[in-house]
Protein backbone atom coordinates (compact mmCIF):
# COMPACT_ATOMS: atom_id res chain seq x y z
CA UNK A 1 0.00 0.00 0.00
CA UNK A 2 1.57 3.13 -1.16
CA UNK A 3 0.99 5.64 1.85
CA UNK A 4 1.43 9.29 1.21
CA UNK A 5 4.65 10.18 2.23
CA UNK A 6 4.19 13.77 2.54
CA UNK A 7 1.55 13.06 4.87
CA UNK A 8 4.12 11.19 6.92
CA UNK A 9 6.45 13.44 7.07
CA UNK A 10 4.32 15.92 8.97
CA UNK A 11 2.20 13.86 10.57
CA UNK A 12 4.74 12.32 12.92
CA UNK A 13 4.35 13.43 16.39
CA UNK A 14 7.77 14.32 18.25
CA UNK A 15 9.19 11.44 18.42
CA UNK A 16 12.33 10.63 20.23
CA UNK A 17 15.09 8.72 17.75
CA UNK A 18 15.45 5.29 18.36
CA UNK A 19 17.97 4.78 21.52
CA UNK A 20 21.47 4.59 20.00
CA UNK A 21 24.87 5.02 22.04
CA UNK A 22 26.09 7.58 19.45
CA UNK A 23 22.90 9.67 19.37
CA UNK A 24 23.70 13.05 21.37
CA UNK A 25 19.77 13.55 22.39
CA UNK A 26 20.70 10.50 24.58
CA UNK A 27 22.50 12.89 26.83
CA UNK A 28 18.67 14.57 27.25
CA UNK A 29 16.74 12.43 28.57
CA UNK A 30 16.35 12.45 32.49
CA UNK A 31 14.06 10.49 34.84
CA UNK A 32 10.80 11.25 36.48
CA UNK A 33 10.81 10.90 39.71
CA UNK A 34 8.57 7.42 41.00
CA UNK A 35 6.35 9.97 42.56
CA UNK A 36 5.58 11.99 39.79
CA UNK A 37 4.17 9.04 38.02
CA UNK A 38 0.23 8.16 38.50
CA UNK A 39 -0.87 5.00 36.44
CA UNK A 40 -4.90 4.73 36.00
CA UNK A 41 -5.54 0.95 35.49
CA UNK A 42 -9.08 0.85 33.58
CA UNK A 43 -11.53 -1.93 33.99
CA UNK A 44 -10.78 -3.83 30.64
CA UNK A 45 -6.91 -3.98 32.07
CA UNK A 46 -5.24 -0.60 30.01
CA UNK A 47 -2.96 1.55 31.44
CA UNK A 48 -3.45 5.44 31.14
CA UNK A 49 0.14 6.99 32.88
CA UNK A 50 0.24 10.74 33.99
CA UNK A 51 3.21 12.52 34.75
CA UNK A 52 2.04 14.93 37.82
CA UNK A 53 3.40 18.84 37.70
CA UNK A 54 4.54 18.94 41.19
CA UNK A 55 6.40 22.04 41.08
CA UNK A 56 3.68 24.13 39.94
CA UNK A 57 0.29 22.67 41.60
CA UNK A 58 1.58 21.21 45.11
CA UNK A 59 -0.99 21.63 47.10
CA UNK A 60 -3.70 19.81 43.93
CA UNK A 61 -0.59 17.30 43.48
CA UNK A 62 -0.42 16.95 47.36
CA UNK A 63 -3.91 15.46 47.57
CA UNK A 64 -3.76 13.63 44.38
CA UNK A 65 -0.86 11.35 46.21
CA UNK A 66 -3.26 10.95 49.39
CA UNK A 67 -6.28 9.67 47.06
CA UNK A 68 -3.98 7.73 45.23
CA UNK A 69 -2.16 6.38 48.55
CA UNK A 70 -5.99 6.02 50.22
CA UNK A 71 -7.19 3.58 46.78
CA UNK A 72 -9.78 6.16 46.77
CA UNK A 73 -10.19 5.64 42.69
CA UNK A 74 -10.62 2.07 43.24
CA UNK A 75 -14.06 1.83 42.25
CA UNK A 76 -14.04 5.33 40.37
CA UNK A 77 -15.07 5.74 36.22
CA UNK A 78 -14.45 7.84 33.48
CA UNK A 79 -18.18 9.70 33.62
CA UNK A 80 -17.81 12.27 31.43
CA UNK A 81 -16.77 12.01 27.55
CA UNK A 82 -17.79 15.35 25.64
CA UNK A 83 -16.74 15.60 21.65
CA UNK A 84 -14.05 17.77 21.43
CA UNK A 85 -14.14 19.20 25.00
CA UNK A 86 -12.92 16.61 27.50
CA UNK A 87 -12.84 13.00 29.20
CA UNK A 88 -13.19 13.43 33.10
CA UNK A 89 -12.71 11.10 35.78
CA UNK A 90 -13.43 10.54 39.40
CA UNK A 91 -16.25 9.22 41.47
CA UNK A 92 -19.29 9.84 39.29
CA UNK A 93 -21.76 10.54 42.46
CA UNK A 94 -19.54 13.13 43.62
CA UNK A 95 -20.73 12.31 47.00
CA UNK A 96 -17.97 9.70 48.33
CA UNK A 97 -16.01 10.56 51.21
CA UNK A 98 -12.71 11.49 51.09
CA UNK A 99 -9.99 10.91 53.01
CA UNK A 100 -9.42 13.01 56.33
CA UNK A 101 -6.32 14.44 55.27
CA UNK A 102 -7.72 15.62 52.10
CA UNK A 103 -7.75 19.64 51.59
CA UNK A 104 -11.17 20.30 50.99
CA UNK A 105 -10.60 23.60 49.64
CA UNK A 106 -7.07 24.19 48.61
CA UNK A 107 -6.40 27.73 46.99
CA UNK A 108 -6.33 27.48 43.13
CA UNK A 109 -2.81 26.98 41.69
CA UNK A 110 -4.15 28.64 38.11
CA UNK A 111 -1.12 30.85 37.51
CA UNK A 112 2.48 29.61 37.86
CA UNK A 113 5.14 32.18 39.72
CA UNK A 114 6.75 33.19 36.61
CA UNK A 115 7.30 32.92 32.89
CA UNK A 116 10.78 30.84 33.05
CA UNK A 117 10.68 28.93 30.00
CA UNK A 118 14.06 27.20 28.52
CA UNK A 119 12.52 27.15 24.90
CA UNK A 120 10.24 30.04 23.64
CA UNK A 121 8.17 29.65 20.22
CA UNK A 122 9.17 32.15 18.08
CA UNK A 123 5.84 34.04 17.50
CA UNK A 124 2.89 34.81 20.26
CA UNK A 125 -0.46 33.06 20.08
CA UNK A 126 -3.93 34.16 19.98
CA UNK A 127 -3.89 33.41 24.09
CA UNK A 128 -0.72 34.75 25.13
CA UNK A 129 2.27 36.95 24.20
CA UNK A 130 4.39 34.35 24.98
CA UNK A 131 4.97 30.79 25.53
CA UNK A 132 7.68 28.23 25.71
CA UNK A 133 8.87 25.17 27.92
CA UNK A 134 10.55 24.74 31.19
CA UNK A 135 13.20 22.86 31.15
CA UNK A 136 11.81 20.29 32.47
CA UNK A 137 8.76 20.16 29.41
CA UNK A 138 6.28 21.45 31.22
CA UNK A 139 4.37 24.22 27.98
CA UNK A 140 3.71 27.46 29.42
CA UNK A 141 2.67 30.96 28.37
CA UNK A 142 2.76 34.51 29.83
CA UNK A 143 0.77 37.88 28.97
CA UNK A 144 3.87 39.80 30.22
CA UNK A 145 2.10 40.11 33.94
CA UNK A 146 1.04 36.59 34.83
CA UNK A 147 2.03 32.70 33.88
CA UNK A 148 0.35 29.96 33.05
CA UNK A 149 0.28 26.17 32.35
CA UNK A 150 -1.32 25.82 28.87
CA UNK A 151 -4.54 23.48 28.53
CA UNK A 152 -3.22 21.53 25.64
CA UNK A 153 -4.33 18.51 24.03
CA UNK A 154 -3.56 15.77 27.11
CA UNK A 155 -2.57 17.97 30.02
CA UNK A 156 -4.75 17.10 33.09
CA UNK A 157 -6.90 19.93 35.04
CA UNK A 158 -8.53 19.82 38.36
CA UNK A 159 -12.63 19.98 37.50
CA UNK A 160 -14.19 22.07 40.29
CA UNK A 161 -17.96 23.72 40.70
CA UNK A 162 -17.93 27.26 40.21
CA UNK A 163 -15.99 28.75 42.58
CA UNK A 164 -12.03 28.99 41.84
CA UNK A 165 -11.27 26.83 45.47
CA UNK A 166 -13.98 23.74 44.90
CA UNK A 167 -11.68 21.37 42.93
CA UNK A 168 -9.65 19.10 45.46
CA UNK A 169 -8.08 16.92 42.85
CA UNK A 170 -10.89 13.98 43.04
CA UNK A 171 -12.38 14.92 40.12
CA UNK A 172 -9.80 14.99 36.81
CA UNK A 173 -10.10 15.95 33.01
CA UNK A 174 -8.26 16.01 30.09
CA UNK A 175 -9.02 18.09 27.09
CA UNK A 176 -9.77 15.41 24.19
CA UNK A 177 -9.61 17.35 20.74
CA UNK A 178 -9.38 21.08 19.74
CA UNK A 179 -6.99 22.72 22.72
CA UNK A 180 -8.55 23.73 25.64
CA UNK A 181 -6.41 26.79 26.05
CA UNK A 182 -9.85 29.06 27.20
CA UNK A 183 -9.61 26.96 30.41
CA UNK A 184 -5.94 28.50 30.74
CA UNK A 185 -5.75 30.40 34.29
CA UNK A 186 -9.25 29.73 35.33
CA UNK A 187 -8.43 25.46 36.15
CA UNK A 188 -5.53 24.06 38.12
CA UNK A 189 -3.78 22.09 35.61
CA UNK A 190 -1.93 19.25 37.37
CA UNK A 191 -0.44 17.09 34.71
CA UNK A 192 -0.01 15.69 31.22
CA UNK A 193 -1.35 12.05 30.30
CA UNK A 194 2.24 10.56 28.64
CA UNK A 195 0.92 7.14 27.99
CA UNK A 196 -2.42 5.92 27.17
CA UNK A 197 -4.28 9.27 26.04
CA UNK A 198 -5.61 7.36 23.07
CA UNK A 199 -7.95 4.95 25.49
CA UNK A 200 -9.13 8.35 27.20
CA UNK A 201 -9.55 10.13 23.68
CA UNK A 202 -11.78 7.02 22.17
CA UNK A 203 -14.09 6.55 24.66
CA UNK A 204 -18.18 6.73 23.30
CA UNK A 205 -19.21 10.17 23.50
CA UNK A 206 -22.28 11.31 25.39
CA UNK A 207 -25.04 13.52 23.93
CA UNK A 208 -26.27 14.18 27.43
CA UNK A 209 -25.64 17.68 28.68
CA UNK A 210 -21.77 18.50 29.50
CA UNK A 211 -21.09 14.86 27.98
CA UNK A 212 -21.81 13.15 31.32
CA UNK A 213 -22.97 9.59 30.29
CA UNK A 214 -26.92 9.24 31.33
CA UNK A 215 -26.77 5.68 31.62
CA UNK A 216 -24.17 4.15 34.43
CA UNK A 217 -23.28 1.72 32.43
CA UNK A 218 -22.13 3.48 29.83
CA UNK A 219 -19.17 4.56 32.29
CA UNK A 220 -15.67 2.83 31.69
CA UNK A 221 -14.53 1.82 34.92
CA UNK A 222 -11.22 2.35 36.69
CA UNK A 223 -9.96 -0.64 38.58
CA UNK A 224 -6.42 1.27 40.54
CA UNK A 225 -4.74 4.71 40.53
CA UNK A 226 -1.28 4.11 41.55
CA UNK A 227 1.59 5.80 42.11
CA UNK A 228 4.90 4.77 40.80
CA UNK A 229 6.57 5.39 44.00
CA UNK A 230 3.98 2.80 46.09
CA UNK A 231 4.39 0.14 43.52
CA UNK A 232 7.18 -2.32 44.41
CA UNK A 233 10.30 -1.48 43.00
CA UNK A 234 11.18 -4.81 40.80
CA UNK A 235 7.56 -4.13 39.29
CA UNK A 236 7.84 -0.35 39.21
CA UNK A 237 7.76 1.06 36.10
CA UNK A 238 10.09 4.29 35.15
CA UNK A 239 9.47 7.09 32.90
CA UNK A 240 11.84 9.64 31.34
CA UNK A 241 11.55 13.42 29.69
CA UNK A 242 13.63 15.04 27.21
CA UNK A 243 15.11 18.13 28.52
CA UNK A 244 13.94 21.35 26.72
CA UNK A 245 17.62 23.44 27.86
CA UNK A 246 19.47 22.59 24.67
CA UNK A 247 20.00 23.08 21.12
CA UNK A 248 18.71 20.03 20.04
CA UNK A 249 15.09 20.98 21.72
CA UNK A 250 15.91 24.38 20.20
CA UNK A 251 15.89 22.23 17.07
CA UNK A 252 12.95 20.31 17.03
CA UNK A 253 10.64 23.86 17.59
CA UNK A 254 12.36 25.58 14.97
CA UNK A 255 11.90 22.32 12.58
CA UNK A 256 8.04 22.55 13.41
CA UNK A 257 8.05 26.23 12.96
CA UNK A 258 10.01 25.58 9.42
CA UNK A 259 9.00 22.53 8.01
CA UNK A 260 11.77 21.12 5.31
CA UNK A 261 11.00 22.71 1.74
CA UNK A 262 8.73 21.66 -0.05
CA UNK A 263 6.38 21.37 2.72
CA UNK A 264 5.38 25.35 3.44
CA UNK A 265 5.92 26.53 6.66
CA UNK A 266 4.40 29.90 8.80
CA UNK A 267 7.80 30.59 10.98
CA UNK A 268 5.73 29.95 13.74
CA UNK A 269 4.01 26.98 15.98
CA UNK A 270 1.80 27.04 18.75
CA UNK A 271 2.78 25.62 22.16
CA UNK A 272 0.18 23.13 22.03
CA UNK A 273 1.79 21.12 18.46
CA UNK A 274 4.65 20.13 20.88
CA UNK A 275 4.13 16.68 22.78
CA UNK A 276 7.30 16.77 25.20
CA UNK A 277 8.69 13.64 24.59
CA UNK A 278 8.77 11.00 27.32
CA UNK A 279 9.57 7.03 27.05
CA UNK A 280 9.23 4.59 29.57
CA UNK A 281 12.94 3.53 30.65
CA UNK A 282 14.54 0.05 30.51
CA UNK B 1 -25.10 15.23 40.82
CA UNK B 2 -23.58 18.18 40.98
CA UNK B 3 -21.97 18.97 38.03
CA UNK B 4 -19.28 21.83 37.86
CA UNK B 5 -20.90 25.13 37.03
CA UNK B 6 -17.90 26.98 35.53
CA UNK B 7 -16.73 23.96 34.10
CA UNK B 8 -20.32 24.19 32.39
CA UNK B 9 -19.99 27.78 31.10
CA UNK B 10 -16.68 27.04 29.43
CA UNK B 11 -17.56 23.71 28.37
CA UNK B 12 -20.29 24.57 26.00
CA UNK B 13 -19.80 24.49 22.41
CA UNK B 14 -20.72 26.78 20.47
CA UNK B 15 -24.34 26.50 20.26
CA UNK B 16 -27.27 28.01 18.75
CA UNK B 17 -30.09 29.01 20.90
CA UNK B 18 -33.17 26.83 20.79
CA UNK B 19 -35.40 27.72 17.65
CA UNK B 20 -37.45 30.72 18.50
CA UNK B 21 -39.88 33.34 16.78
CA UNK B 22 -38.69 35.64 19.06
CA UNK B 23 -34.67 35.11 18.48
CA UNK B 24 -32.86 37.59 16.62
CA UNK B 25 -30.71 34.73 15.78
CA UNK B 26 -33.05 32.51 13.84
CA UNK B 27 -32.39 35.41 10.88
CA UNK B 28 -29.31 34.30 10.42
CA UNK B 29 -29.41 30.76 9.58
CA UNK B 30 -28.74 30.35 6.09
CA UNK B 31 -29.31 26.64 3.71
CA UNK B 32 -26.30 25.05 2.76
CA UNK B 33 -26.55 23.30 -0.59
CA UNK B 34 -27.87 19.89 -0.92
CA UNK B 35 -25.14 19.04 -3.46
CA UNK B 36 -22.69 20.35 -0.41
CA UNK B 37 -23.73 17.88 1.84
CA UNK B 38 -22.36 14.84 1.86
CA UNK B 39 -23.41 11.91 4.76
CA UNK B 40 -21.61 9.39 4.99
CA UNK B 41 -22.82 6.17 6.66
CA UNK B 42 -21.16 3.49 8.50
CA UNK B 43 -21.45 0.06 8.62
CA UNK B 44 -22.70 -0.05 12.25
CA UNK B 45 -25.68 2.36 10.37
CA UNK B 46 -24.18 5.45 12.05
CA UNK B 47 -23.57 8.68 9.96
CA UNK B 48 -21.23 11.47 9.13
CA UNK B 49 -21.89 14.39 7.84
CA UNK B 50 -19.76 16.33 5.75
CA UNK B 51 -20.24 20.13 4.54
CA UNK B 52 -17.98 20.59 1.52
CA UNK B 53 -16.26 23.73 0.74
CA UNK B 54 -17.56 23.59 -3.32
CA UNK B 55 -16.36 27.02 -3.66
CA UNK B 56 -12.75 27.11 -2.36
CA UNK B 57 -11.56 23.36 -3.72
CA UNK B 58 -14.09 23.20 -6.91
CA UNK B 59 -11.41 20.68 -8.36
CA UNK B 60 -11.77 18.44 -5.79
CA UNK B 61 -15.26 18.22 -5.12
CA UNK B 62 -15.80 17.84 -8.32
CA UNK B 63 -14.18 14.50 -8.05
CA UNK B 64 -15.57 13.91 -4.65
CA UNK B 65 -19.29 14.59 -6.28
CA UNK B 66 -18.60 12.33 -8.73
CA UNK B 67 -16.82 9.60 -6.79
CA UNK B 68 -19.79 9.61 -4.37
CA UNK B 69 -22.64 9.44 -7.24
CA UNK B 70 -20.51 6.61 -8.74
CA UNK B 71 -21.06 4.56 -5.18
CA UNK B 72 -17.10 4.54 -5.31
CA UNK B 73 -17.19 4.41 -1.64
CA UNK B 74 -19.72 1.75 -1.24
CA UNK B 75 -17.39 -0.84 0.17
CA UNK B 76 -14.56 1.46 1.15
CA UNK B 77 -13.89 1.85 5.03
CA UNK B 78 -11.85 4.06 7.82
CA UNK B 79 -8.13 2.61 7.66
CA UNK B 80 -6.34 4.76 9.52
CA UNK B 81 -6.70 6.03 12.76
CA UNK B 82 -3.89 8.26 14.65
CA UNK B 83 -3.86 9.58 18.33
CA UNK B 84 -4.12 13.03 18.14
CA UNK B 85 -3.51 13.61 14.61
CA UNK B 86 -5.99 12.64 11.82
CA UNK B 87 -8.72 9.94 10.81
CA UNK B 88 -8.35 8.72 7.53
CA UNK B 89 -10.91 6.96 4.83
CA UNK B 90 -11.40 5.97 1.38
CA UNK B 91 -10.02 2.94 -0.18
CA UNK B 92 -7.25 0.45 2.19
CA UNK B 93 -5.74 -0.57 -0.67
CA UNK B 94 -5.34 2.29 -2.91
CA UNK B 95 -5.57 0.13 -6.20
CA UNK B 96 -9.30 0.22 -6.44
CA UNK B 97 -9.65 1.88 -9.98
CA UNK B 98 -11.32 5.04 -10.24
CA UNK B 99 -14.44 5.80 -12.46
CA UNK B 100 -13.17 7.33 -15.81
CA UNK B 101 -14.50 10.94 -15.28
CA UNK B 102 -12.55 11.77 -12.23
CA UNK B 103 -9.43 14.00 -12.47
CA UNK B 104 -6.42 12.13 -11.67
CA UNK B 105 -3.87 14.76 -11.16
CA UNK B 106 -5.95 17.97 -10.00
CA UNK B 107 -4.36 21.14 -9.16
CA UNK B 108 -3.39 21.80 -5.42
CA UNK B 109 -5.93 23.79 -4.22
CA UNK B 110 -4.12 24.71 -1.13
CA UNK B 111 -5.12 28.40 -1.21
CA UNK B 112 -7.71 30.34 -1.57
CA UNK B 113 -8.23 33.68 -3.96
CA UNK B 114 -8.07 36.13 -1.14
CA UNK B 115 -8.54 36.48 2.86
CA UNK B 116 -12.00 37.56 2.49
CA UNK B 117 -13.42 37.29 6.16
CA UNK B 118 -16.52 38.49 7.16
CA UNK B 119 -15.51 38.54 10.96
CA UNK B 120 -11.86 38.56 11.86
CA UNK B 121 -10.48 37.28 15.03
CA UNK B 122 -8.98 40.04 17.63
CA UNK B 123 -5.55 38.83 17.74
CA UNK B 124 -3.06 37.01 15.07
CA UNK B 125 -1.85 33.33 15.98
CA UNK B 126 1.05 31.54 15.74
CA UNK B 127 0.70 30.70 12.43
CA UNK B 128 -0.85 33.46 10.60
CA UNK B 129 -0.59 37.20 10.77
CA UNK B 130 -4.96 37.52 10.57
CA UNK B 131 -7.54 35.04 10.69
CA UNK B 132 -11.42 34.80 10.44
CA UNK B 133 -14.31 33.45 9.17
CA UNK B 134 -15.94 34.05 5.62
CA UNK B 135 -19.18 35.13 5.52
CA UNK B 136 -20.61 31.47 4.77
CA UNK B 137 -18.17 30.06 7.80
CA UNK B 138 -15.12 28.81 7.12
CA UNK B 139 -12.15 29.70 9.08
CA UNK B 140 -9.78 31.38 7.12
CA UNK B 141 -5.97 32.97 7.70
CA UNK B 142 -3.50 34.93 5.85
CA UNK B 143 0.46 36.45 6.65
CA UNK B 144 -0.70 38.81 4.18
CA UNK B 145 0.74 37.44 1.28
CA UNK B 146 -1.82 34.54 0.40
CA UNK B 147 -4.75 32.97 2.31
CA UNK B 148 -5.57 29.75 2.96
CA UNK B 149 -8.25 27.58 4.65
CA UNK B 150 -7.31 26.31 8.05
CA UNK B 151 -7.11 22.40 9.15
CA UNK B 152 -9.29 23.19 12.28
CA UNK B 153 -10.10 19.92 13.99
CA UNK B 154 -12.94 17.96 11.98
CA UNK B 155 -11.85 19.74 8.86
CA UNK B 156 -11.48 17.55 5.79
CA UNK B 157 -8.92 17.20 3.70
CA UNK B 158 -7.07 15.01 0.91
CA UNK B 159 -4.60 12.62 1.87
CA UNK B 160 -2.06 12.44 -1.42
CA UNK B 161 1.51 11.45 -1.91
CA UNK B 162 4.87 13.50 -1.86
CA UNK B 163 3.92 15.21 -4.69
CA UNK B 164 1.25 18.11 -4.00
CA UNK B 165 -1.22 17.22 -7.69
CA UNK B 166 -1.25 13.59 -6.38
CA UNK B 167 -4.35 13.45 -4.26
CA UNK B 168 -7.98 12.60 -6.01
CA UNK B 169 -10.19 13.50 -3.34
CA UNK B 170 -10.66 9.46 -3.31
CA UNK B 171 -9.15 9.24 0.62
CA UNK B 172 -9.70 11.78 3.12
CA UNK B 173 -8.48 12.64 6.34
CA UNK B 174 -10.09 14.59 9.29
CA UNK B 175 -8.00 15.95 11.74
CA UNK B 176 -8.81 14.48 15.61
CA UNK B 177 -7.14 15.80 19.05
CA UNK B 178 -5.25 18.92 19.00
CA UNK B 179 -5.41 21.27 15.39
CA UNK B 180 -3.53 20.05 12.47
CA UNK B 181 -2.77 23.84 11.88
CA UNK B 182 0.71 22.41 10.36
CA UNK B 183 -0.96 21.17 7.49
CA UNK B 184 -2.10 24.76 6.47
CA UNK B 185 -1.04 25.05 2.85
CA UNK B 186 0.51 22.22 2.28
CA UNK B 187 -3.02 19.97 1.82
CA UNK B 188 -6.50 20.65 0.09
CA UNK B 189 -9.45 21.49 2.18
CA UNK B 190 -12.32 19.94 0.87
CA UNK B 191 -14.74 20.43 3.88
CA UNK B 192 -15.71 20.47 7.48
CA UNK B 193 -17.62 17.60 9.48
CA UNK B 194 -20.79 18.86 10.94
CA UNK B 195 -22.33 15.87 12.22
CA UNK B 196 -20.78 12.76 13.65
CA UNK B 197 -17.54 13.84 14.49
CA UNK B 198 -17.38 12.08 17.56
CA UNK B 199 -17.79 9.06 15.36
CA UNK B 200 -14.62 9.72 13.76
CA UNK B 201 -12.71 10.98 16.59
CA UNK B 202 -13.42 7.92 19.13
CA UNK B 203 -12.47 5.23 16.50
CA UNK B 204 -9.49 2.91 18.13
CA UNK B 205 -6.17 4.10 17.68
CA UNK B 206 -3.32 2.22 15.78
CA UNK B 207 0.19 2.23 17.24
CA UNK B 208 0.76 0.48 13.31
CA UNK B 209 3.00 3.23 11.38
CA UNK B 210 0.88 6.51 10.12
CA UNK B 211 -1.77 4.83 12.72
CA UNK B 212 -2.95 2.61 9.08
CA UNK B 213 -4.64 -0.37 10.95
CA UNK B 214 -2.14 -3.65 10.68
CA UNK B 215 -5.41 -5.70 10.51
CA UNK B 216 -8.09 -5.10 8.07
CA UNK B 217 -10.13 -6.44 10.73
CA UNK B 218 -9.89 -3.48 12.78
CA UNK B 219 -10.97 -1.50 10.07
CA UNK B 220 -14.34 0.92 9.96
CA UNK B 221 -16.76 -0.06 7.13
CA UNK B 222 -18.24 2.49 5.21
CA UNK B 223 -21.70 1.14 3.43
CA UNK B 224 -22.19 4.00 1.39
CA UNK B 225 -21.35 7.98 0.77
CA UNK B 226 -24.00 10.06 -1.09
CA UNK B 227 -24.87 13.42 -1.58
CA UNK B 228 -27.99 15.04 0.00
CA UNK B 229 -28.49 16.06 -3.69
CA UNK B 230 -28.98 12.61 -4.88
CA UNK B 231 -31.28 11.37 -2.10
CA UNK B 232 -34.76 11.61 -3.01
CA UNK B 233 -36.66 14.55 -1.82
CA UNK B 234 -38.52 13.29 0.26
CA UNK B 235 -35.88 11.45 2.44
CA UNK B 236 -33.03 14.13 2.16
CA UNK B 237 -31.89 15.55 5.30
CA UNK B 238 -31.14 19.52 4.88
CA UNK B 239 -28.90 21.50 7.12
CA UNK B 240 -28.12 25.16 7.56
CA UNK B 241 -25.21 26.87 8.81
CA UNK B 242 -25.50 30.29 11.13
CA UNK B 243 -23.87 33.13 8.71
CA UNK B 244 -21.38 35.32 10.04
CA UNK B 245 -21.39 38.80 8.56
CA UNK B 246 -24.02 40.08 11.39
CA UNK B 247 -23.37 41.42 14.98
CA UNK B 248 -24.91 38.52 16.65
CA UNK B 249 -21.66 36.44 14.79
CA UNK B 250 -19.39 39.33 15.83
CA UNK B 251 -20.82 38.77 19.39
CA UNK B 252 -20.22 35.08 19.43
CA UNK B 253 -16.60 36.09 18.71
CA UNK B 254 -16.51 38.35 21.12
CA UNK B 255 -17.65 35.98 24.33
CA UNK B 256 -15.37 33.31 23.22
CA UNK B 257 -12.62 36.11 23.24
CA UNK B 258 -13.56 37.71 26.32
CA UNK B 259 -15.57 35.85 28.41
CA UNK B 260 -18.12 37.48 30.96
CA UNK B 261 -16.24 37.44 34.89
CA UNK B 262 -15.11 35.62 36.81
CA UNK B 263 -14.10 33.62 34.04
CA UNK B 264 -10.57 35.18 32.78
CA UNK B 265 -9.95 35.89 29.46
CA UNK B 266 -7.00 36.70 26.93
CA UNK B 267 -9.06 39.02 24.90
CA UNK B 268 -7.86 36.67 21.70
CA UNK B 269 -8.85 33.00 20.48
CA UNK B 270 -7.89 30.73 18.03
CA UNK B 271 -10.52 30.39 14.91
CA UNK B 272 -9.58 27.36 15.01
CA UNK B 273 -11.80 27.18 19.06
CA UNK B 274 -14.93 28.41 17.12
CA UNK B 275 -17.01 25.94 15.48
CA UNK B 276 -19.50 27.17 13.01
CA UNK B 277 -23.28 26.16 13.91
CA UNK B 278 -25.07 24.55 11.57
CA UNK B 279 -27.96 22.45 12.31
CA UNK B 280 -30.42 20.09 10.68
CA UNK B 281 -33.41 21.35 9.06
CA UNK B 282 -36.87 21.16 9.56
Amino acid sequence: MTLPALLLALAAPVQAAAPSPADPIEADWRTIPDDEIMIITLADGREVVVRLAARFAPEHVANIRKLARAGWWDDASVYRVQENWVTQWGDATEKKPLPADIARRPAAEFEIPAFTPAQRMTKSDARSTASGFSADGWPMATDGKAAWLTHCYGMVGVARDSLPDTGTGAELFTPIGQSARRLDRNYTIVGRIIGGMGHMASMPRSDAPMGVYADPGERTGITSVRLASDIPAAERPRYEYRATDNPRFAALIKLRENPAPPTIGTGGADVCEIALPTRRAG
